[in-house]
Order: structure tokens, then C-alpha cells, then sequence
């Protein structure tokens, strides 16, 4: 299904209530400060998440899993061979994957290691400014994120003060959010995940990746007006993501 | 102490003091998901969590420990060599342990690990309906819960919308709990840590896990009346663990 | 910069307001349970957190850090590994680091462990009165912790219901917190990844590790005023640690 821009609000409503009706799996290696907070995150907005790392049983996790996420969080050997296995199984399985380059900007080998995965071929690939820079040596603005996604086709999903979504073609802005994400850790990865749970209620990677990064910079705005500090407001981000319905969800969601 | 069932709300009071009294030493071994709510839901019940992996190490703490959780959250070599240091020391100083057969259905060899670790003679083994179908290639029915007791010489607890907790010739159903529980991530491994807590205050293990989870089903059904979504119902179950009282709990236990 | 202790509460404001103002970096080897909360608490504080552990990289996490904390909440290989190498980096780049000897009253390899740290020279060390007798093998008076202090050229940070900060010569007793500190996980974690981030933005390290446990402690009151239970507890922290004003901290912190 390809949304116009103009209509993204809309389809947005209809992909978050199918996604509660239809549960998908979503595989996520992921570090450790990250686990909790963003199997919480996948639960409350209606989907259902798996951790494992073992190499004995990953495959068969993602190989029933209907989206994956890769997350660079925590560098370690165990999650490079979690990590090989789960793209190999999710490549032959058709299932999409999102890859978030976590600190990449801090970590020269890391960048590195981030670079053979984009070869690899995420479906999308989440992150921030500085480690937009890190991995594609270039300015983090619209025109080269369009270069980035052409070159790897990927979407590529810049999160910041507003949302940068682009594809080898066009991009859109989003802005919805709320200060406090950037004081409680794992939101970004949060967001990742939810990425890879849109990519299994819609077939077309820049609507779903839109989709899932309005519903979350929504649902931080609605925490954002509850919360007194970061404790508060990741409280209320899960009850927003599990309480958000589609007139709040049109009403309040800018996208352009 | 044996419990009539028509007492087991009072005794499940009676039960949760002591637990308050003696601060008893829980040592878990369980998935990096789940560590923290699992400490905070001992902390707010009354006992002591540990939950160190190190094979150097984790001897000395399951010896001083009053009980003994192992979860199969993670199912990775450093994991599975804890398990087997301290499944030994557990049987030879005594230490109650729980076993968590978590997400057997999803992976054919963590399954078939699980059911090495059922012959090692675990005092309770809790699961939801899809593991225990896994484990015990049988219906999740009482009968079947019975017999699979019988067998193993294991309290069978099964979570699910009502509890059944079984032995080897009678079952006893709870119905306490909310809808939140299954939309955050580690209310069934805090339920066995919990499980393993009460197994250190009452030496009927059928008494001990029935107490357990009612004890958890009420604070789940407090935290539910206060709780306005996923988020805010996990920080209230906590808060509930912590504060109920005997008349709460008697009033509230719907035991059959 | 030395500050008498009478002007301890206003030292403390101003060194909050410096951390506001620096965003410090503070790496953090720490145990899965911790991870989290401790992530949060810092980027609360206004610092930024990170937490890897991979051999190939933490190196330049600690050389681009402006301080560590080494917490031996779990006690792995990979850990050990991660500390040594951290250890010898901060060492050599003058970033100062704390360590918090967690549980080596449990166990005996961990406790002899914690003492060949104590070797290498760490800034501060924060423990409890269990720890502190397995550490010093002395009683957790402020004589002995002075004598300790003057062994190891380290800050000795003693919490429990009053906090004892001493250097080789002095001490100050920092009566600040709440009860329900002890039944959330994790607290002393934060408590000295605080610490650690307070070392950045004052020279003296008394004076840095009695602002930031007074900071901690303020918070902690704030919280317990506002908290039903340890859930709301752990929340409600988070908020005070972000939102504290430098009145409410001069109004409320008592240094003796």
C-alpha cells in the first residue's frame, strides 16, 4: 500500500489498529540498558517481543518471528554471531529488519562492523545525527539521506528534534516528539523496534517506517503533557503507546 | 504446614508476613529482560535478590541462598553453566528451586534442555499454556497437570487467565490477576521468583506456590484499578507487592 | 576547588548546575540488573551514559569518557576483561573512576577481586557496611573508614541510613535519603555512577562524592514524599533528580 503524504496521519491510525489486531513477532538483538524498556514498548503497542542471543536458537526465533531488529547497542561476540545468524535466517525467510547503529560516532569499529551490516540490506536503518555522520561520511540533511538510501536501499530514518524519513527518492518531515526522550535511556532503540513491528502491517518500508516514529513522537507528546521528569514520562509513554486511538492519533500527528 | 484449601487466603497471609519477617536470600538466574522487575518484585515482597552468573562465584551464592529460580529467558553457555553449578549445590544443601521453562515453544532445543532440568527434580515448575504443551506434550488441562506432577514429582504451576497449580493428586484454580499482566514484559518470571520466596516460608510446596500467585494476582488486580496503561500498571504492582495487607488479601483471594 | 563542609550544601547546588551545564560523559561497567536505572539516574543528573562492554571498543568509550564506574555487580569474564582494559585506559588518560564492590560480602573470589582494584588507584569507593567489613576486614566505623582511606589514597563512601564520606584525615556524615532506598534495586548503582559524574565537574573528591550522595539523598526524600511504594518510588527518583533546584537542595541537605 503506498500512502501520499497528505493522507500518512490516516493510514497511520489503520496500521497502529492492525497491528494490535494481528500480534506480529518481533525478534530484537538488542542491548541490555535497551531490553527492557523496548519489550515493553513492543507489548504495549499490541506486539510481541523475543530477546534470546544464543546461537544454538536464534534461527528459530527469527524464522518464526515476523520482523527483526538489529541493534548495535552492545557490541560483544555473542551478539556478532547472534547477529550473522539472525540476518542469514531473516534474509532466506523473507522477514525485514531494521538496523539501529547505537553510538557508532563513539566507536570506530563499531562504524565498521555497522558498515558490513548495511551491505546486508535493512530494510531500514534508524539513528541520529552524529551517527548518521559516523556511518555515511556525510551531512546529516535531507538531500543526503536521499544519496544514502539510493546508494543502499534502505529507508533511512534520522530521529532529532523532528524526524528526517527518507527512501532513494523523497523524504518527509515529522514532528512530533517531546524533550524528555533525549533524559531516559533506550527511547531511540524503542523506536527502532517499533519500526520493524510497522514492517509487518505494511508493505511499503518508508509509510511503515513514517508510521511507527509518528505513533511514537505522539505518544511522547501525550506522556510529555503527564510527566513531571524522564521517570514519569517513560511510564506514561507506555501507557500513551497502549492507550493511543486514531482521532488522537490524526488530531495531534504532523508530518510533512 | 498443610493448608486446607478453603484456608489458603489466610494462610497465604500468614505466609507473606513471615516472607516480610525473614527477608529470605532468592538467588535467580534469569534473562537480562527481566532482572530488574524481577529484583524490584523480591524487594517489594520482602526477600533479597541475587542474580550473578559467574560460574567462579555462583556456587557461594546459591549456598547461601534460602531458594533458587532459574528462568530460560536467555538460553546461552554462560547461562546453562550457572544452571548446572547451581542445580548441584541447590541439591546438596537443600535449596528449593523453581524452574521457568520460559518460551520452550518457540525453540526445540531450549525445550529439550528444559526437560534435563525437570529430571533434576525442581520443587516447582511454573509455565503458561504453550509451554507447558511444549514440555509435557500434553493438553494444558488439569488432568493432564496431575498426571505431569505425578510424573515428575514437581508442583505444576500454570499461569494463564485462571491459575492452576497442581501436585500429583489434587489442583487447586486462582483467579486472581488483571488483562495488564500480558502486555509487560517479566510478569511470569517475577511470578516464579516470587514463587521460589514462599518456598522458603512454608514447606508444602503446593501451599507455597498457591500463595505465591495469589499474592501476585491481587497486587496485579490492585495495580490494574489504579494502573491507566502498561507502564503505569507494572510501577503499581510493585507499589501494590509492597503494601497489601492481610484484610486486602483475604478479602480479595479467589481461590477454588 | 576545596569547600569547608559548612558550605557543603551550597557547593553541592553549584556542582549540580556545572553537571547540568557539561553533560559529562561517564562509562559504566555494571552489572544487567543495574543498567538501566543507572542509565537513567545519569542522564536525569544531566549526564551521558554508556555502557558497553566489548573488549574491541571500550577502550575508546573510557578514553572519550570524563569518568567510570566499576561495579561488580555481575562478575564474568567478559567483565573482568572490560575493567582491566578501562582500568589501564583511564589510568593513562587521567579519567577518574569509582568502584563499587557490590555483594563481595557473598562471595569470597569477589571480594579478593575487588581488592586488587582497590590496587589500581580508584577515585572513590562507594559500598555499604557488609561490603566495607569484606573489603577493609575492619568494622564500618569512621575511624576505620579513615584508616582505609589513607591505606588506599581513596574515598571511602559508606551509605546506608547515614552516609559516612571520608578521605584519609576527615569525613562528613550526609543524613539525607528514604527507607524505601533499600527495597528498589539498583540504587546504590546509581547512587555511584552519581558519583562518578560529580568527579567531573570538581577537583576535590570529597567534596564531589559527598555533593553527589547528598544530591542522591535529596532526591530520595522528594521521592519518598511522593511515592505509594518502591515502584512509584524508583519513579518518582528519576523526576527529583531532573527537576532539583537549588533551593530545595540547600533547604533540604544536612552535612555534619
Amino acid at each position: 500500500m503506498h500512502a501520499p503524504q497528505s493522507d500518512l496521519a490516516h493510514v497511520t491510525a489503520e496500521l497502529l489498529a492492525r497491528l494490535r489486531e494481528r500480534h506480529p513477532r518481533v525478534h530484537c538483538i538488542t542491548n541490555n540498558v535497551a531490553q527492557n524498556f523496548t519489550a515493553n514498548a513492543l507489548l504495549a503497542a499490541g506486539a510481541v517481543p523475543s530477546m534470546t542471543l544464543a546461537a544454538e536458537e536464534i534461527g528459530a526465533f527469527v524464522a518464526s518471528a515476523d520482523a527483526l531488529l538489529v541493534n548495535l547497542g552492545t557490541f560483544d561476540a555473542e551478539r556478532r554471531d547472534a547477529t550473522a545468524i539472525s540476518i542469514e535466517v531473516a534474509t532466506e525467510e523473507g522477514v525485514p529488519w531494521v538496523l539501529d547503529p547505537v553510538f557508532i560516532d563513539r566507536s570506530p569499529p563499531r562504524a565498521e562492523y555497522a558498515r558490513t551490516l548495511v551491505a546486508q540490506k535493512p530494510r531500514v536503518i534508524r539513528l541520529n545525527r552524529a551517527e548518521f555522520a559516523a556511518l555515511a561520511g556525510a551531512e546529516p540533511d535531507a538531500a543526503e539521506l536521499i544519496r544514502y538510501a539510493l546508494d543502499t536501499l534502505a529507508i533511512v530514518a534520522l530521529t532529532g528534534e523532528v524526524d528526517l524519513v527518507a527512501d532513494g527518492a523523497r523524504h518527509v518531515a515529522l514532528e512530533n516528539g517531546h524533550p524528555l526522550m533525549s533524559r531516559v535511556t533506550a527511547m531511540g532503540c524503542a523506536a527502532s523496534a517499533l519500526t520493524a513491528a510497522f514492517l509487518t502491517v505494511e508493505s511499503d518500508p518508508l509509510t511503515a517506517t513514517a508510521a511507527a516514529l509518528t505513533v511514537f513522537g505522539v505518544a511522547g507528546e501525550i506522556a510529555g503533557a503527564r510527566a513531571s521528569g524522564p521517570g514519569s514520562f517513560a511510564v506514561a509513554l507506555l501507557d500513551a503507546l497502549y492507550e493511543l486511538d486514531a482521532d488522537t492519533l490524526i488530531e495531534k500527528a504532523r508530518v510533512s
